[in-house]
């Protein structure tokens, strides 16, 4: 086991009803709060009436339309609310999108400059307002680890951030809001919980207690994705989802792997970046691709691992490596397809014509070169290809 | 899954040399500080030393002498001390008994009359000292948990008590400080983490999820005991049950099932109130019997649980639940019996007399009654006699 730090200081909440408590909740940290949200769904479910309702008491002051993949633009106009009305705290009520923009917000707040500006230096980030989200989309774990990804359009950027003090400081997390989350999100959702597990399981070194943890939750994820896609108010399965995501991407599970390197999702990210794409889908595209690129570039770090989720995670058996390796990916490969996510890049709309451009952004981001099979930017150019 | 409340707010810092962090873990909370520990191993393995070098420029005291089962004369003599000089953080290190003496300091520093009173009181504790840990024994998980245990030599009680002011603020976790613990006490602090994930795993209601978690970490409790036992300096057995031990004792695994009631934690407690005895051994005799014994009282509830138990966690096989289920009983046993733990109580010098006694205070705390086979004073005099 490597050294490590680990510290998850917020205070989850969890189950049906949990937002009753968020005026006690809310109290320590002042009056004026600052709502953000997304496009209305949490009107349609009648959350945003009760938070209304709730908050009576307070100031509450609205940042909506925040999208996916959020944008600096939105990042903008928070940090402009947040000075002009004072706020004390920052409540997003969303998915990941909706917290990490109310992440940079917070930290935005206390920069002396331009937020973009802010997340291109990658200073220590030292200071922020606090954050308490309500959560009502399980997939990036936002609401329980303190880093966050904000999109510029204007330069085809996808950038992260992150700092101790962007640790929410509650997080209510009910899983009866997920129950209207279309099929389709439920799916590149559970593709990006599942992503983020594999990033952490597939990494130089391991320790065998990590194992077993990332494959529990990596089991809870199989077993409960299909069925929240087809009764999206199964109770069991958006709850064990709801809290697999949120343990799946802190440090709870990765002791001594804290060096995971999300290559993946490093090449996610600029594709997303640069043609707006659901993340979760981008994923679930690559992540098949990248493990049929990674098993010829490097078979034999690679198959010997590959073939040890096959019989962990997924259940396979066999005497031969290069077999169950390879089953490994059809196994993935087809839990995607159960979920009906698309298979290649062509179906959502995506050309080669910018492959070169986006490899070259992606290398540059450093992530991939540290990967546990490192990649260049042919061989994400490489990889792509296989995506069409 | 059941609602809950989750927050670990502890700041650990675990691996080799964390503790030269010791100083700008310590300086938020003051100059003055209170270091407690045991019978002095920390200073032949030259830790304390090492600490008073680090905390050169620190007022520190001294609370020393706190033994296995810590007495509450122990916590008097370390309230009395922090009033006389005005401590502003407690250092324990050492074990769970150290580090639970100290959390009983930290509450009954800002408590109006003898600590005892408050530990039966049972009033919810809203103020305590800030506490940080270096731990020198992986097996109660007190360095990342919010309770503690405390005896009472003179009544033949053990109690606990419990706060979220009580969760350390930072805990050191270095496993090479374990290297030195000998043999039998680690095999008794193995048997001590296996029954957490025991009475969390042996619930009336369990999650797919929580079940995967906990399995994990017995697993790997079962793999490293014995490699621990047998080679005290290996780093990686030492890692592995000393943050399994962590995670294994605080909310971490049983995510909905925090109505876990530790009702073999209860009776050993009582025994070792009246016995002085070692609370892991107690544990290892207490286990296999409790098993035997509710294998019969509740066949139907206990067979289907058992034998999921013998092949998830022990990698046994077969068709037939009930010879799996006594399959599992003889595994536990089988593996005390690897780490050389004693096997009945009579080993340990117990014998009958106090049997009733005991088993009315037991009774008493109530926890039996709510347990998963809900157990009457008979049925744990029974259990005692079959430890005979």
């Amino acid at each position: 086991m490597e050294n490590f730090e680990f510290c998850i200081g917020v205070n989850i909440l969890f189950g049906k009803d949990q937002v009753e408590n968020l005026p006690s909740v809310l109290s320590p940290y002042g009056k004026k709060v600052l709502l953000c949200y997304g496009g209305g769904s949490i009107k349609r479910i009648g959350l945003y009436d009760k938070i209304k309702d709730l908050l009576s008491d307070y100031e509450v002051y609205e940042l909506s339309g925040i999208a996916p993949n959020p944008k600096i633009d939105s990042v903008r106009e928070g940090v402009k609310l947040c000075r002009e009305h004072g706020i004390d705290c920052i409540l997003p009520v969303g998915g990941g999108s909706v917290i990490d923009c109310a992440k940079a917000i917070a930290a935005a707040v206390y920069y002396n400059g331009d937020p973009w500006q802010m997340i291109l230096e990658q200073k220590p980030i030292e200071k922020a307002l606090p954050i308490v989200t309500i959560l009502t989309l399980a997939a990036t774990g936002s609401e329980a680890n303190s880093g966050a990804v904000i999109s510029n359009p204007a330069t085809n950027e996808k950038l992260g951030l992150g700092a101790p003090v962007l640790m929410p400081k509650a997080s209510i997390m009910d899983p009866t809001y997920t129950f209207t989350v279309p099929a389709k999100q439920t799916a590149a959702a559970c593709a990006d919980i599942m992503s983020h597990l594999m990033e952490q399981y597939f990494v130089p070194k391991s320790s065998y207690m990590g194992d077993l943890l990332v494959e529990a939750v990596m089991k809870t994820i199989i077993k409960y994705a299909p069925v929240a896609a087809k009764e999206p108010d199964n109770y069991e399965a958006r709850a064990q989802i709801m809290w697999g995501s949120s343990i799946g991407d802190n440090a709870t599970l990765c002791n001594g792997n804290m060096l995971a390197v999300f290559g993946v999702h490093g090449m996610e990210h600029e594709l997303s970046a640069h043609y707006d794409l659901t993340h979760g889908v981008g994923l679930a595209i690559l992540t098949p691709a990248w493990m049929k690129y990674v098993i010829q570039k490097s078979p034999e770090v690679v198959i010997p691992r590959f073939a040890h989720f096959a019989k962990a995670v997924w259940g396979l058996e066999g005497e031969n490596d290069s077999v169950l390796a390879n089953n490994a990916i059809k196994a993935i490969e087809n839990f995607f397809k159960t979920l009906e996510l698309p298979q290649t890049l062509t179906e959502v709309g995506i050309d080669s014509s910018r492959f070169a451009e986006i490899a070259e952004h992606a290398h540059r981001t450093e992530m991939l070169e540290h990967a546990w099979i490192p990649l260049n930017a042919e061989d994400v150019i490489s990889i792509f290809r296989m995506c069409l």
